[in-house]
């Protein structure tokens, strides 16, 4: 139940940098590697010769080399060439729409004639100089909606993250959801709190007290398939909260990119944006690390969550106001899937209303 | 295929000491924790806004916070309150009579209406001060049936036992088996053998000669829905042997409470009473250390024989005189589970017998 | 999808020294020990009293007694004794015959009727003082078929097996496969190449200069149900090749029997047999964790390529003239399958055509 008309992150390119990669994705079993001069490319991970996984072979001079017999597997999915044999009938395997961009390999996983890489997420912070990111990646057991309403739904913040980034106040402040076409906006704001320690030491690391009151926000801005960007942080109370000098505050952007492997697991990039201090390498590492930890803290709720989900397949949940934004979300992920299978009902619906 | 309107042994009280305990009792997702006034209380393991498990949460105050967006679950099943929400409608989730008592924390899976707390079975020993136990808790992949019949058969000691409480003479001696009602005991005295290691050091251990002819007995007494208490001992032999003076035998209480899991797994807690040096807490760290190896010693078995009898189920197994202990309590497990699911028609075929 | 009626290896002495065995083979769950006057016996791993496994009892007397409760059986399935108890009644288990022979234990788990040991795969170099064997046991998650073609196409060797017996002429060097009746010979020679690692290791072994051009040679030969025995070496170029004189060349038998455990799970046991210094037992160490090394590269291939075909059982694999050494064993392996299942049936096809 995810779209696959999308560009989804696929990996990072330190994960093919040295042998091709396999992983699967929205339940597609794809190879990843660096094709004639250092392209990117995407393929089935299945070799047309005898089935072997084409990520245990090799990249010789930007070809694919299947590890067990030798098959050379051109980026189109057509086999150019295997020793001593003709290889024209040779059936051809799927190839994937794949590009690199702001750090990320990203993947179409559908049908590759609707994939136009104008439709890649635009990241502002990743073309500029004056943004670092860092992040990780993490294996979750769940579904990967789960994980779009965690992160669309902050108070979680206050039990999960206790001692980094949760702080009662998150709960207590209201929260507004708005829909803007295809994307979803949940944002919270904080006046005059004290900051929690992740918070504290942000401020610190941007040369500001960390002992006075703050104002604090959290702006969620969900975009399909599956991408939660959040606009976090703090300014000396006082000074304009979000829209403070740059001088009072220290802000990031939550970078989480959700990608499905099957029904219920996915691949879940991480990270955070900063624009202070971008040059800063080993300031970027201490919050990568600190950020890595945090993020672990959910692991465990959400794939049990997900245990609790399949166990009791019956029950309906409950959508609160603080649920509104995952909510929201999968109302634009449900109309996507469906135009996707039926595209013509759509239409047609489309035409009545 | 276990009676569900029972009580169960669920954990023991150190084990929600510090935080809740998540556990599958009878197929049910349950959370065990320390309520109002201390109280012990069993509630769904599934928060009812967004199904996450409540076992990952915290008690504060007697009450269950969920660890994931800090509902407030009161020990009735009803949400007290949420942060910023109004709670009147949330659904309800199921709580279950639980009952804390002998130094074990009971819970009754199925008919709450049903659950008289008088039903408990009475442990005399349990709340006398001549009287220590020692225990512990095994997880097993097997049905609880097979664990039953495992206790109501001890020739097994001979071979799984063989070098600490195993003898030959337990083949050899004539075993009695016969029922009481809703009980099941079945016996077995030795006459003038030799102690095997486990007696002789219990022997000494009482302050009595180990390297004399003993009189040994054991009587297992089976209890639905799953327990057997064994009492087990020697004596000097001559000296009235199981009804012999306390001042010539070492003997006790083997204490088996097998709670089903799921189908095929059970928590297996087992333990010793006895009533000798009851204040001697080192003997009594001795022994649950040296039960513990010894009862360890069948798991490998009873997990094989389960996968046995899923690869063989068509198989029918011998029912020999040693077997009856185990043959006569699941005949009584049987027409207790029969009448939990058909009541009137049990009553019907009473009326008619 | 394997013949029944046919002479596995099973084990190897070592594995029944100390203790029963149990293993699964074509998908029976079978105990191995050595019964009466160390004969090796092989029976069911039921145990008829209680569905014990008898793979967790003891040997005593060459009498396998249940690890249960002690039921004596016989090597021919049936109950001998048990203490206190009348067994004429109790029902037999299968026994399966079992034969030991050239240094292994080879089980026939079809109908015990057809088992005619004159049918074990012949050794000639397990009874010869001129030869000397050393090998080992992997278990690999898949079809025993594609460990059958992964041995009767050894240009994988040049990619799975690249630093130590693959070389470039294996792909370059054309394949000769005939069917012999129920075997397959699939042969290839490369004249006036260099020897791979492993076979200047071998020459130098063999008091030979490893640093001129050799003659190579591979004759691999199939023969139901599942043995691929591979005649390789390498000689002096110009010497004869695979007929040159003994004092020129190293030669070695490969040695692969197959045993299926499931349909996607087999018991690969493999080993090297020589000619050349056959009493040096430290030699025979050396080549076996050499062998064990190289062998192992194949075990993620295998058991990756098996997940692959599970993924995408609609595929249809292509069969090249590399492949014909596999696809020819598979054809026979159909007759012998088709022709257990429907034995009439195969006649009256054989005496129509």
């Amino acid at each position: 139940m995810f779209p696959k008309n999308a560009w989804y992150v696929a990996c990072t390119p330190d994960e093919i940098a040295v042998k091709p990669l396999g992983r699967r994705i929205c339940n597609e079993k794809i190879v990843f590697y660096r094709g004639p001069e250092g392209r990117v490319a995407a393929l089935e991970d299945f070799c047309p010769h005898r089935g072997a996984p084409l990520s245990l072979g090799t990249v010789e001079d930007g070809k694919l080399v299947c590890g067990y017999h030798g098959l050379v597997m051109g980026c189109d999915g057509k086999t150019e060439s295997m020793p001593n044999q003709r290889v024209q009938g040779f059936p051809c395997i799927k190839s994937f729409p794949v590009e690199e961009r702001y750090g990320f390999i990203w993947v179409w996983p559908g049908d590759p004639e609707k994939a136009d890489p104008a439709l890649i997420h635009h990241l502002e912070w990743a073309e500029s100089p004056d943004w670092a990111y860092g992040g990780g990646l993490y294996h979750i057991a769940c579904d990967y909606r789960l994980m779009i309403d965690n992160l669309m739904d902050l108070t979680h913040e206050t039990y999960v993250h206790a001692s980094s980034i949760g702080q009662k106040e998150i709960d207590e402040a209201p929260v507004h959801t708005r829909v803007e076409g295809e994307k979803v906006v949940t944002s919270r704001f904080m006046e005059g709190v004290m900051a929690p320690p992740f918070w504290r030491a942000a401020l610190r690391g941007n040369g500001l007290a960390d002992d006075v009151p703050v104002d604090r926000w959290q702006i969620c801005r969900f975009s399909p398939p599956s991408h939660v960007l959040i606009e976090v942080g703090v300014a000396h109370a006082g000074k304009g909260g979000y829209d403070a000098d740059a001088t009072h505050k220290a802000g990031s952007i939550v970078v989480d990119f959700i990608t499905p492997e099957t029904d219920t697991s996915i691949w879940y990039f991480w990270g955070m944006a900063r624009n202070f201090k971008p040059g800063d390498e080993e300031l970027t590492e201490t919050i990568r690390v600190g950020q890595g930890k945090i993020f672990s803290e959910d692991l465990e709720m959400l794939e049990q969550q997900q245990q609790n989900l399949l166990a009791y397949p019956e029950r309906a949940l409950l959508k609160l106001n603080i649920d509104a934004g995952g909510v929201q979300s999968r109302r634009i992920l449900d109309r996507i899937i469906a135009a996707e299978r039926e595209p013509s009902a759509l239409l047609i619906k489309g035409a009545a209303s």
